[in-house]
């Protein structure tokens, strides 16, 4: 037995650690933006009946178009689109890393605005495409202006826009996207590289009333991409279902890249059954959002300056030693996420029981001296 | 809507077409070496009844580490190996691309041994890595000390060894293995780089009495893995479950690269199902290996030179025009795989019934001058 060190691996990753939120086992797991509701048991029945219906094939590869499946998520999504326009993998992840292989790449880049999802910059690395961060205003807001002249400025291959954003929750203008989008024609039109416009909408059923989603722009976009996840809303993290929306020439410029038969038919009947009952499903939306706005409202009167939120989770800050409130919270059995970003935390809206035992909990740790 | 070629897709990529066997409807599908035998209703309904237990559980991402299921697969493969050794992705191709991700990119090769499995130079080609071939002597067989030679002329980063051989299905004896890693020594020992030497068994469970695997050799070589797959003996193609033998620091590097939470709770589930039912699921391999016999023998008679096969495949030759034979089968209801090696051809032995019907096509077609 040796040790990582002693295996040639590729200068990049030497020294690094795994990626992950540390999974631990406490009474409330707030720290990764799940759908804390259980699967209701109609659905749950449905992915196993879906299931029973593939097992004894499971001896012959999937299908490696997954038509039946691009089929249920373009009826899901509405605007038009049909399976053409959907592509879809082992999480939204998967979706992203898939994008970057056709479309980045060595010497092309990916823009972002940090601080955005954590996971843009590995997946950059991972597929040796350059990271580049256009940054943010002091409050974590992105302006149409401003995003539209890191485009201009760094000529990028690909742009990644998270709306929400995490771990912010504020969900982007259109005018951003559009603004965006512009910017990359203008590039491509004196002669330098037009980018792939990518809008990661993972907590788009999570937005506030009169939040337009990035897929009503898709029409005569074609570098457009809208990614959305079932990990979220639909309550299947556990299932890894990931899927954009797109011209149909972005998902040929993915079969090039995908391996073949990515998609097992596991997976295939399990995303079916769940979108054959998306009311259910969706359900616990409104109750979580109500959650959402309920931890907002008291943040607010207890000073900690909490974002906007378009999505199932509350980024707040105005804390001395965010680190200190994550452990005192810890302590009392409710696991949060802290992001890295010094003075705040990221909590996610589960449960009504949920969030009165992390309310209960902040407000014992503040008064306790924690902030 | 647009097409492929206005997308700003990487360069490598341009003018190429998705990899994939044909998926055609006919009665006997022996294209893609699945195994033709359905899961036994036993074992379908333990993967039911498992998928059955985490459905209500989606809601949560699946365990990043799959504990229980390397732990399964451990003690499937025995040899002293424990969950610690063991690692595991959507099919082996994953596996593969992981260990790419790890050990090879930009400036970094990959040595391989053509013809082989047609996926790595793809793999290769998506993670930037070079692909170097080594090529085989005029019979496909591939000796130690060509094998070793040409680690000692490239002094690549990795070396991918299928055995038993794909599309030729003969197994490599221990001697090329071994040879092939003290080349590799040999290079690092006089500054050059080491390489990560990985060993395909995917058909491992097909071998002929006496072949030995190169689990035997992983004790004391911390840069041998030997990978695996779910989708051939076990009967299990359409839920995509790859996995390898290594090393415990090789799991290590591949945590730095896999995307968290890469295999569903769901994916999980089915294999730990599938490995509590191996016995009944494994079953199958001796009839198959008959069937694949039985193919050898009279393909000889046929006067077509197959293969020695350690796999579930038989690979061909002797023909004047392999294509037009594989179109004489294909009106006959039988696709079988041209592998776009002149003069030969590649089928894969499934159930008696199909052995015979394949047979019977091949000698119809000979008779009406198909060669």
């Amino acid at each position: 037995m040796t040790d990582l060190s002693s295996l040639p691996l590729r200068e990049g990753l030497r020294g690094q650690s795994p990626y992950g939120a540390p999974q631990l086992d406490v009474p409330f797991m707030l720290n990764t933006n799940e759908n804390t509701h259980p699967v209701p048991p109609e659905v749950a029945e449905a992915v196993v009946a879906r299931v029973a219906q593939v097992a004894g094939g499971l001896n012959r590869y999937p299908d490696r178009e997954f038509t039946r499946l691009r089929e249920s998520l373009a009826g899901y999504l509405g605007h038009g689109l049909t399976a053409a326009h959907v592509w879809a993998a082992n999480g939204s992840n998967e979706v992203l890393q898939q994008i970057l292989q056709a479309f980045g790449g060595p010497r092309r880049s990916v823009l972002s605005f940090l601080p955005s999802y954590s996971m843009y910059p590995l997946l950059a690395a991972g597929t040796d495409t350059a990271f580049v961060d256009g940054g943010r205003a002091a409050d974590h807001t992105l302006s149409a202006e401003h995003a539209a002249a890191m485009v201009r400025e760094h000529r990028p291959n690909l742009v990644f826009l998270a709306s929400p954003n995490n771990p912010t929750g504020t969900a982007l203008g259109l005018d951003v996207i559009e603004a965006v989008y512009t910017a990359q024609a203008r590039n491509e039109a004196e002669g330098g590289p037009g980018a792939m416009v990518v809008v990661d909408e993972a907590y788009a059923e999570f937005a506030l009333d009169g939040t337009p989603s990035a897929l009503t722009l898709l029409e005569g976009r074609e570098r457009l991409i809208v990614t959305r996840t079932m990990s979220k809303a639909f309550a299947l993290a556990g299932a890894r279902l990931g899927y954009l929306a797109a011209d149909p020439a972005v998902a040929d410029a993915l079969r090039l890249v995908r391996l073949p038969y990515h998609l097992s038919s596991v997976t295939q009947a399990t995303a079916i059954a769940a979108l054959e009952h998306v009311e259910t499903l969706l359900e616990t939306v409104a109750d979580i959002k109500a959650q959402r706005d309920r931890i907002v409202a008291r943040l607010r009167e207890l000073g900690l300056d909490p974002a906007v939120s378009d999505s199932n989770f509350v980024f707040f800050g105005h804390l001395e030693d965010a680190h200190a409130v994550w452990e005192a919270l810890l302590e009392r059995g409710v696991l949060v996420r802290d992001v890295g970003i010094p003075h705040h935390l990221r909590v996610t809206a589960g449960t009504e029981e949920e969030t009165t035992a992390f309310l209960t909990a902040l407000e014992e740790a503040l008064a306790a001296g924690a902030r």
